[in-house]
């Protein structure tokens, strides 16, 4: 949720009217309930019930998936996956969805079937039923709205972004990068793991890395008012191996697509101390690095030199 | 929730498209809370606390609106109170709203500024703050998503679409048809008004008229299981003076525009029996008939004999 996609164009006026109208969204809205900041990855529904979330996603034919080249099963799936994402971020249970559709006059009625038989085996998937929705139709392309509430279990906080502190720990729940040579048709939420992850390491921070994992890690720095050092052999470590086959084809690094490349919906997780192997092993969790002081992305290299790391693509995310 | 818009086209295999999906989303879809049935206004959004419900409308531009003609901020009011109506047909008091949009990339910093202000300033004469949304742009014309969670207030119950029985009688909220002259642009969900009503009526059924007065009554039919017999004297007098200014630009009858006419946004409240005056008075209340156990829509005239009364633009909803 407020991450926003500037589609293929990604025009400067266009991020800075996308940026300011998330000043303004910030800026004028009553917050119901202190728990979740605003600009988290989901925002408290009501104040009489603060454990209780929920967050919204607007998918665009031709800008977050392609319907020529994409199954609408697939398109479906994607569509409860980046909202059920956000619910893994924040450590909530997801409780329902709704989903409204402008559906394309263009689709047959075996898409728009295929298209509910994805968003709710999905949901199902992760214990989220489509309990509604608005189903219009037009002659633009189609655009669909899943909108998914959560709920925090009893005895964990919802776990935020603006929680981490210099000296925490940086971790991973997986490889990423290159994500579109096929992963992201087909993203798994860690909903289960950041529940558990929830109970098991009480953690300071965490984010879903939709957009890449350096913009995402910049906008834990940015909440939590500090910077973050990864390190470069940490980092190589957990480069997927699509992100390997993806700087063969783009001449740029493979690390590049793993700082950069979004779409993984792995989560970044921060700790205030390792955590004990079996964990570590049992999440799936690769380490980055520490959180800093000093506001910031940086790379540390073997010989213990530093440098800023600016992501390409990077902008001041609000 | 649930009514759709087949756009101005209306083409037949649209239509078909559309309710066939309904009635799949409704088939397979896993309700968490029976004290809601599938495709009212609104849905029940958590097991766990049955008085909270929720709606979500897309409006497109070109569809639900015209952004030549429209302003921003009339548009973005309009979004909002498209989804609090929602709330009032199942008298539920809102507590917040996400919104999701794809703004065309043709709008100004100004234009999107207003539709924000259009949707915030409707939440807050509604008791409904803004709190969150995914914000993206892109080529094609704008696309707007509202979800709206609402709670019912303890000691009701949530009125439904289907809880009318034969002998209940039929009244409006107000005076319907011709909104297109200009009421639609900037429609008044009757919120409170239903909070009021169920506190003090406890209304059998109720739904808000987005599609039309005979549409959206044939659908408190469906759900119920009966029918209803109009009054024609009745009726007229719930003529609004937009549906006969209207009548005399476009050659039909304003009892027709009143009838068939859209997003009056008024409620259809059926109660067990008639009022107190005072309470028909403070609540606005026009009656226009009967609940009947023949199924279908009936209008008396004055000399006792009965047609059936099938609209224009009629289609079997599910």
């Amino acid at each position: 949720m407020n991450t926003g996609r500037a589609g293929q164009a990604g025009r400067r006026g266009e991020r800075e009217l996308l940026a300011r109208l998330r000043r303004e969204l910030a800026r004028q809205t009553i917050q119901p309930a202190a728990a979740v900041p605003f600009g988290d990855d989901m925002a408290a529904l009501d104040p009489a019930d603060p454990r209780l979330l929920w967050t919204t996603d607007m998918l665009m034919d031709g800008v977050d998936f392609r319907s020529a080249e994409h199954g609408w099963f697939d398109v479906g799936w994607k569509c409860m996956a980046v909202n059920l994402s956000d619910c893994a971020a924040m450590a909530a249970r997801p409780v329902g969805a709704l989903c409204a559709v402008a559906l394309s006059n263009a689709l047959t009625m075996d898409d728009a079937l295929r298209l509910l038989q994805g968003l709710r085996e999905c949901g199902e998937q992760y214990g989220c039923p489509l309990v509604g929705g608005d189903t219009n139709s037009w002659d633009q392309p189609t655009v669909i709205a899943v909108t998914v509430a959560g709920r925090i279990d009893p005895g964990t906080p919802p776990v935020l972004r603006s929680g981490a502190r210099p000296g925490d720990w940086v971790y991973v729940t997986g490889p990423v990068g290159g994500s579109i040579l096929g992963r992201h048709l087909h993203p798994c939420p860690r909903v289960r793991e950041a529940l558990e992850i929830s109970r098991t390491l009480a953690p300071a921070a965490m984010i879903d890395i939709s957009d890449g994992l350096a913009i995402d890690l910049s906008r834990v720095c940015e909440e939590s008012g500090c910077g973050a050092d990864l390190d470069a052999t940490r980092l190589d470590a957990a480069v997927h191996e699509d992100a390997h086959r993806l700087a063969s084809q783009t001449g740029r690094t493979a690390r590049e697509h793993a700082l950069e490349d979004g779409e993984d919906f792995e989560l970044i997780v921060v700790l205030r101390a390792p955590p004990p192997d079996a964990d570590r092993k049992r999440f799936g969790l690769l380490p980055l690095g520490r959180m800093v002081a000093e506001a910031g992305l940086f790379l540390r290299v073997a010989d213990g030199s530093r440098a800023p790391l600016i992501p390409r693509g990077w902008e001041h995310f609000c």
